[in-house]
């Protein structure tokens, strides 16, 4: 098993992804190669056993400031465009990165290619919830979706449930404005239909719609939705936990006896915020791509890198994307664009 | 000044609506009409003050398993079809409701009619942010939406937010997937092309786009969006919230020590809970419509009863519809659907 990491993605590059990488090493046993700038990452990994780990040299590095649809292309030399064409070429078994979730999207669409017969890849992150969390897709990738791609990304998430999460049936279910089937707009109807139609033929365990408010109660581990209101989703969530803690800290500081009781409650309290913390969920796939992709966050640490590896190694062995193509049939949509 | 109130809707009907009424004639002293089951409102005003309080009878009660879309076509003596139909012919001021969103925005439309040039009404909630707070509107209203109809939502938002919040220049910001003008689907490109030629004109505060995240932080007062995404943020809102204080409850409660913590700072995070507690902020309005209709919060208990009978005097008085039917020029689009 060898991990490709592009070295020089994410706001903490390229020291982040090197001790991720250390971390990765040393408890999981894979291999990885580190793609970017030799001399950044060598300096990065100098004392320490490089058992294992390779470099890969790449001059360029994709920023927040190429343009997402285009930088793969233009930056042929980038850490993102080298490592996706190894993963191509078969040169490794998984892409992590922490760069331009754009970018790598649309690279990894133009050079590692979709699963053939699947439309759109889709961002697939997971939630905290009262039970154990959902994956809501798509969160990003697709702004416009039609009533089809739904449909795809709700048998990509269930076989990634079924061999990821452990979840021998996942539920799955439509984001909607409410619980009633009449709900939502155009996209949301047509989409329940396909999904319903899905069910009935035993395929997909739809369990109906869900809202933004109860998704995080439970009751479903796959949650479809269009890239817009998935970004919404995910974006609102962030902000109000922003939010949320930001009150919190006011209140921890506001005078000396408040200061006293938050010192006993000090490790419980970040317990929380790292339980409802991007950074420690780990990566987000990109699902319909055909061979694993893992988007760390932007401001991954070495911790987030880490799991953001051992994600993609678990992705690498899971089999969903063989599970994606042997059960191509169902999922087809027309002619291929 | 007098407010139409409709006793009936909401879960706590017709306790919290009669005694909202009651708050609200002893500190605000307007006058009252409490429409609904004369029987069941006449016990709980039982030994009150009723100057400036009357009942006017309504048999029927609309509720949350009526189809919204015909609820007060069907149930014409329901307390939501006579508080509207009083509001139309001017027998009271404002409308305020508890009762299924839903069914009362049809009603609103259907019967107190929306202002003429408008295309659609939009449910308007105030957020919780690092500011001062933030408008979302539409947030369930209009799943399906034109460009259009969110400069529409970006007028009526600046005028309510001029007039009710204060603000002497209201910013306003299209809810995005990312803050460039490129972001979003065909919906989110096309009205940004309107809201910039309208900041353009000099008629909108139009400040960009916004992220779902960024919303919270501050930098715009109206944000504007479809009604679809809108209500997926106001319920993941929610959702996050009740997530993240189930996770404090759990660790306050974790063992003695942090049981006696959690006394100290018992009173402190309670206010954290209130500041971002729907309830407490008060109604939504209903912008588009030509008389003021306030939408309480389905859980509404006394105090946000009476919070949205404060809020629905503020919008009478305040001018902001003569506002929309004198700019109404600005804001047309083609022909009357």
């Amino acid at each position: 098993m060898k991990i490709i990491v592009d070295a020089m993605g994410g706001d903490n590059a390229p020291q982040s992804a090197v001790k991720g990488t250390l971390y990765a090493r040393q408890r999981l046993g894979v291999d990885i190669v580190l793609v970017g700038r030799k001399e950044d990452i060598s300096s990065c990994l100098e004392g320490c056993d490089t058992d294992g780990i390779s470099i890969v040299d790449a001059r360029e590095v994709v920023t927040m400031h190429d343009d997402p649809s285009t930088a793969t292309r233009k930056k042929k030399d980038s850490s993102m465009t080298v490592a996706l064409t190894m993963l191509k070429n078969g040169e490794g078994d998984a892409v992590v990165s922490a760069g331009s979730t754009g970018a790598l999207l649309t690279g990894a669409t133009l050079i590692t290619k979709r699963i053939k017969g699947i439309r759109r890849a889709a961002m697939a992150p997971v939630f905290p919830s009262m039970e154990s969390g959902f994956m809501l897709m798509d969160c990003g990738a697709n702004a416009d979706c039609t009533p089809e791609y739904l449909l795809q990304f709700a048998y990509m998430g269930s076989f990634y449930a079924k061999r990821l999460m452990g979840i021998s049936n996942p539920r799955v279910a439509l984001l909607n404005n409410g619980a009633e089937e009449t709900k939502g707009g155009q996209l949301q109807q047509s989409a329940y239909k396909l999904l319903k139609a899905a069910k009935d033929e035993g395929r997909l365990n739809f369990v109906g719609n869900i809202e933004g408010s109860t998704m995080f109660m439970g009751g479903a581990d796959v949650v479809v939705t269009d890239g817009f209101s998935g970004n919404i989703a995910l974006k609102t969530t962030e902000g109000a936990a922003k939010l949320l803690f930001k009150e919190l800290k006011g209140v921890l500081k506001k005078n000396p006896i408040n200061k006293f009781a938050a010192a006993i409650l000090y490790k419980d309290i970040k317990s929380i915020a790292k339980k409802l913390d991007p950074n420690e969920v780990g990566g987000t796939p990109m699902l319909g791509i055909s061979r694993p992709v893992i988007k760390a966050h932007g401001s991954s640490n070495d911790e987030a890198m880490f799991a953001a590896i051992r994600q993609a190694k678990a992705f690498a062995e899971s089999g969903v994307i063989d599970d994606v193509m042997r059960n191509i049939e169902y999922m087809k949509i027309g002619e291929e664009a």
